[in-house]
Formats: structure tokens, sequence, C-alpha cells
């Protein structure tokens, strides 16, 4: 297509879902629900339309040589399109955002001051190969009263279209505004870079997908980014662990899926517990196939561990690799923490109340826990019912994202005929 | 100074303010408020000084023929910085944003989930000519435990510089940690541009000027920025309107400080109320010296109105100058404030609920009056005790920005050992 071409429809395309944003802002929580319900089944009934999409792109993707990693998340089945069916139905099920009274305070001049959630306007989604991303964020934008222009990855296009198509066609038929919708259905990436300069009409961009994506997302866009980076999480077994609850914690954030942003990524032991736990942890580890590298007081206690290096702390493997090193107290694994980490999910193990305040109040991530797994960084954990991602800014929404965080707020000021003196 | 030299005294800035934050994260509410208490203290002793710097800026912005409205921006007086002081002394004893918890739920898991407030980093604040602003930012970044460089206009230079000089020594004595305030000394505009650019070291942008500045830096900025807009402002009064309440809040709303952003710039009539309440409002406002620009409905009420013209809808005049439009009703009200406002403030006058409601949901301001005038779009009016500025944004911060507006949030989730399954 020729560039003018693809400014001109895009610009449509970003239009219809700012003018959308109005209407959708006033839509009931009846009508959004019963979308909802209506898009669930829709999605149900064209199971093998979906599927059949699906497979030219997961041939295409084996074709092209991607990892397996990638086919399988780019893979659909009958049981992961009733998994995004039941989806949609839980997020009807949720309270809805919009409206909702976030406080209420009465002034000594009668005053009554609300805050009240109101939706962002139009959000433009950039994600890569995952197509449940397409039914999840149109849920969860319809829900919050926001309208979604939805660019997602061109491994994943057939796939994104089918879901697109039929979700869409169920809400509009279910009197959702048009333009609620949006989707971009070129590959051609200059789209992408002439969405992100449309500041007058899309409100917040939110980019999910490799650090790769985000950063060249950040770099270019002219509207504001929420970004769902890397996870570079670490767990800190302190002197004062209990180290059973220890090696339960290291092993669940290392091994139960390794593939994810809240995995642990680094382990740091304190010099005082570092020999009674080092090996025993490490033996298990090894068991469950994770391969260790680490710092010279590790290897010292733990024969067979590679040298970490210094690319090592920074590193999220994403995969059964850990990072081990002991650390001489509970500042030193602050400061590396601080040093390496992403600021997503970080874990303190340790009986000592005043070191895990220390721990907590220093460390400068999204999620600190204690005595518990970097795993739960979670919306659904947390019990928000669904979520966008995993924030890693400290502006708006920081942590899970759920629809709350898809909100803004204004006040309504209720008097009966005061002026300012 | 050569634009090398200015790059790297620039950078060094913001390096040392994104130290400094995370040593003020920490400080305590006590040494927090010592500090404020000592500024306060501090200014009050050397207000002769103080004045003296005011001087230079005013004698220069006389000889450079600026208009008087800003020289009365610019001036300080004793009184004025008894102002300063006592607003120090104000914000000292506001709670503390830091730390304060936010929500708390326990799992069924027995996970405790504490959302829990932060402090946002190092933020720039790029303002204009008045000097209380300098001290008023100082107070709030340091109550709120951010750093904070200030880039203050080059008309106030000498007293923002004397103001900075006097503050900062009183909270170093204190014990704040060093780097917590930079001051950006040189009149050099593109000192302004090296440092939109320093995205790993400045974590926020605040713009607080006219209209041109805040673009320019919204333009121009690599970092997020909360962008504290104009204000074109509407009094709606509806059909069933009490006229005498109608009245008193467009009187108010217009002229009782009529150059601040939530000052009304538009009034809007229904047309049923239009023949009794427009003769009647436009006396009375003619009286307090304001000018009228109405369309032909309003001119045919009211003789003597000047036409107005397509740019009267859309300005911020900040002068004793309104806007007047009939409308049909109340849907074309909302279309019009829609179409021109700004979303900072806007008000309805009726005793018609189901009409209030009709307004508060489908007008997407900041603020939204029902009753009372725009002038309490104000961080005081709200009880935030201190304010920032007002943002016209949507993330993060919308309308007044106090303390809590000037913090992020984490969370600490505490556990007995929980993994996830």
């Amino acid at each position: 297509m020729k560039k003018k071409n693809l400014v001109s429809l895009i610009q449509a395309m970003a239009s219809r879902a700012k003018s959308a944003s109005e209407a959708l802002s006033l839509l009931s929580a009846e009508k959004k629900n019963d979308a909802l319900n209506r898009m669930a089944s829709e999605i149900l009934k064209h199971t093998r339309e979906i599927l059949k999409a699906n497979t030219r792109d997961v041939e295409a993707a084996r074709r092209a040589g991607l990892p397996e990693s990638l086919i399988g998340r780019l893979t659909l089945s009958e049981s992961k399109i009733r998994g995004i069916s039941a989806s949609l139905r839980q997020i009807a099920r949720l309270p809805d955002p919009v409206g909702r009274l976030i406080s209420s305070t009465k002034r000594p001049n009668g005053l009554v001051i609300k805050k009240v959630g109101v939706p962002i306007g139009a959000i433009l989604i950039i994600y890569e190969s995952r197509p449940n991303v397409t039914a999840d964020c149109m849920a969860l934008c319809l829900k919050s009263g926001n309208s979604v222009i939805l660019k997602g990855g061109s491994e994943a296009l057939h796939s994104n279209a089918a879901l697109f198509r039929f979700l869409s066609r169920a809400a509009y038929a279910a009197g959702v505004p048009r333009g609620a919708f949006e989707f971009v259905a070129t590959t051609d990436r200059k789209a992408a870079d002439i969405l992100l300069k449309l500041k007058d009409e899309i409100d917040l961009v939110i980019p999910r997908g490799g650090e790769g994506l985000i950063r060249r997302v950040a770099e270019r866009s002219k509207i504001p980014v929420i970004k769902h980076f890397k996870g570079v999480c670490h767990v800190f077994v302190d002197k004062r662990a209990d180290l059973r609850k220890a090696e339960d914690i290291a092993l669940n954030a290392k091994v139960q899926n390794p593939g994810v942003c809240n995995a642990m990524e680094t382990l740091l032991v304190h010099e005082g517990a570092a020999k009674t736990f080092l090996p025993r942890v490490c033996a298990v580890l090894k068991r469950k196939g994770v391969e260790l590298r680490g710092d010279d007081k590790t290897r010292a206690l733990v024969p067979g561990v590679k040298k970490a290096t210094e690319a090592d702390w920074a590193a999220e493997y994403l995969d059964l690799i850990l990072a081990v090193r002991v650390v001489k107290n509970l500042d030193e694994a602050v400061r590396h923490i601080q040093r390496y980490g992403s600021r997503h999910s970080d874990a303190i193990v340790t009986e000592d109340k005043k070191a895990a305040g220390y721990f907590t109040d220093a460390v400068d991530s999204a999620c600190v826990f204690v005595n518990c797994s970097t795993r739960f960084n979670d919306g659904g954990e947390f019990g928000m019912g669904a979520e966008m991602g995993i924030s890693t800014d400290k502006l708006h929404a920081r942590g899970p994202m759920g629809l709350e965080e898809l909100t803004s707020y204004k006040y309504v000021v209720l008097g009966h005929g005061q002026v300012r003196t």
C-alpha cells in the first residue's frame, strides 16, 4: 500500500475510535455485559473457522523456521478457545469500573466532592504472537468503556483477524457503538509508526511483548505509554530465613513457569545462610533441570556451577537458568536488586520483621514479597479478575493492570449555590 | 556556555537528582517536616536579600516592557514572602503521602496484599514567572519524597535563585540528602531541551505556565509529562435552574479572579431560561466591568453585546471578557462544551436531578460542578492542603494535584511460605 493511503486509512481508523469512545463512556454495565456474553458465545460457535485461520499462521511460522516457544504461544486449540470464551464471561461478571465511587468527601462549606471512575478514551495495544491477547484486550477495554485499536504481530495476523471478526460482530449486534474496536489488518511496519503520532485521537498506548518491541514503541510514541517491561526478579534468602520456606519459594519462583516475567532470575543468599541453604536448594534445582550460574562464593559451596558473568546478573532468561550470588548482608542484597533488577517482582525470605521492613521499603519494585513466591505478581492472584498485563512504570498504573487501572477519574462536585470567597 | 559543557553540567545535575531520590524515598516524615519548618524560617530571616534579588528581576522586566500582569505575578513583597513561609509550614503539617496505606486485602490463600504510596523519583518542573512556584515545588516534592529539578522562567531568575539558595541551604542543614533540589541557573533555552531527553534520570516532567510553554514541553519530551493546560470553563444555566443561584455562580466564576484557569470563559443558557435570566445577569456582569460577546439570540435579548466569533468559543480570556450563548437544550450545551472546552472545569446550574446526572456523566472534564462555581477546582478547596497545580491530563493525575498525586504506589505482599500452584 502507498504510504499516503496507509496514513489516511489509519487516521480514519483512529478518528472512529476516538468518536466511539465518547458513546462508550456512557454505555450501561448491562449493555456491556450482554455484549461480552454474546462475544463469548460467538467464538465458541465459530471455533472451527478460528482454528482454520490459526492453522494458516502456524504453518507459515513453521515454514519461516520460527522457534518452537513462539509457535507454542501462537497455536490455538479448542480448549484454548473455550478458555478465551470463559474469560470473556468472567469479565462480564466483574464490577463496572466506570462510574465507581472512588472517594467522597464533604467540605466545611457543604460541597460534596465525589471522585468517580471514568474511561481513559481510545487505547492502542501493540502486541506480539499470542492471539488470546486480541480477545482479552477487546473485553477489558469494552468493560472499562475505552475504545481499542489492536495492532497484533504479523505472525498471528489470520488468527487475530478471525477472532476480531467474530468478537466485534457479536458486540456490535449487542449495541456496542461502531468504532469501539479497530483492527490494523496490515503487516506494514509503518502502520505502528503512523499510529504512534496520533496524539489527538489516541489517549494511551500499551505495548505488550519483548523488550525490543517495548523500547521501539516508547522511543517513537508521541502518545503516553504504559510499558509492560521485562522482569529480572530476585529472591533474597536472609540469614534468619526459614530455610524450608526459602527452598519452596525459590523452587516455585524458578520452575513453576520459567517463561514468564514474574519468574525468579537471580537467587541472592545471605552469607550466614549460604553454607546450609545453597547446597540443598541447588541440588533440588538441578534435579528440576535448572542450569546454575554463580559467583565465586556459590561455586565454592556448590560444585559444578558455571561462573556467572556481569551479563548474567542483568539477564531475563525466561528459561531454566538461574544466577546465584552470596551477599554479605541485607544491604548488599538491596543494592544488587536496585542495580541489576527491573523493578518488577522481588522477594525476601526471612523471619526477621525488621529485615523484611527494610527490604520492602528500600526495594523500589512494583511488587515486593515477604515469604512468598514472586510468581504471585499477577492480576488474577491479586483478585482483579482479569489483567491487561503488568506495568513496570510508576505513573498511572504500576504492577498488575486490571479494569480499574484502565480508567481515569473525574471529580463531580455537588453544591447548592456555593461560590468562592 | 558551549553546548557540550551545558550538556555535561545538566547531565550531572540530573544524575545527582536521581541518586538523591533513592535516599529521599527513605527519609522519615519527622526529618522532612523539620526541614520544611527550617526552610520556612530561613526565608523569613532573609526577606531583605530575597526582595533585593526580586527587585533586579522586576526592574529588568520593566525595562524590557513586559506586560503589567506579568510584572504583578513576578513581584514579591514582605507579605508574599510571609505567605510562602506559612505555606511551607502548612505542608509540614500535612500527612506524609509516602508509606500511606492505600488499600489492604487478604486473599483466600492467606496472602496480605498492601498497596502503599511511594515517591515517583526525580521530577522536573518547568515554569514561568511566579517565584512562589519555586518554594511550593521544593516543599511539595520534598514532602512526597521526590527530588526536584527546577527550571524557572528567565524573567524570574534572580528571585528564584535567591529563594532556592536559602531554602536548599536550610533543608540540607536539616539532613535532607544533597541533590534533593537542583536549580537550572542558566537562561539558555537549550537547557530545557537537554533535560527533556534524560529519560533514565528524570521520571516525570510537569510544565506549568502558558499554552505555548506546555505545548513545547509536551512536543519535545522523551519523559512522561503531566500537563497543566488551559481552562476554557463553562457555566450552563439550565431551564430548571434556580436563577438566583445561577446569577451568583456566573458572577463568581467570572469576576472573583478572572486571571486564573478555573474562571468561567463561556456562559451557556438554556433558551427556556434565557429571556428571564440573560438581561439580568448581563446587567450585573457589565456593572462589574465584563465585556460580553454573544451569539445572535443573546444579542437579541441583551442590547450592546458584541458578536461572538468562532474564536471566542475556544478562547481562554483570563480577563474580564465573557462569551455568551443560548442553547436549545442540555444536549446542545454538552456538545458545545465537548467541542470547545478544555476539559478543565464545567458547571451546570439546575434543580433537575436528571439533567444534573446527564451533565456530570457526559461532560468529560477533570471537575464537573453542579450548582456551584467552577472556581472551586483547586487543591486547597478540595482539602488537599497544597497543590502542584491542576492536571488536564487523564493519566496518573487529573484535576488538582496534591501530595498524593505526586506519588506512585507499590504492592507489598506478606506471606508465610505460600507458593503458586
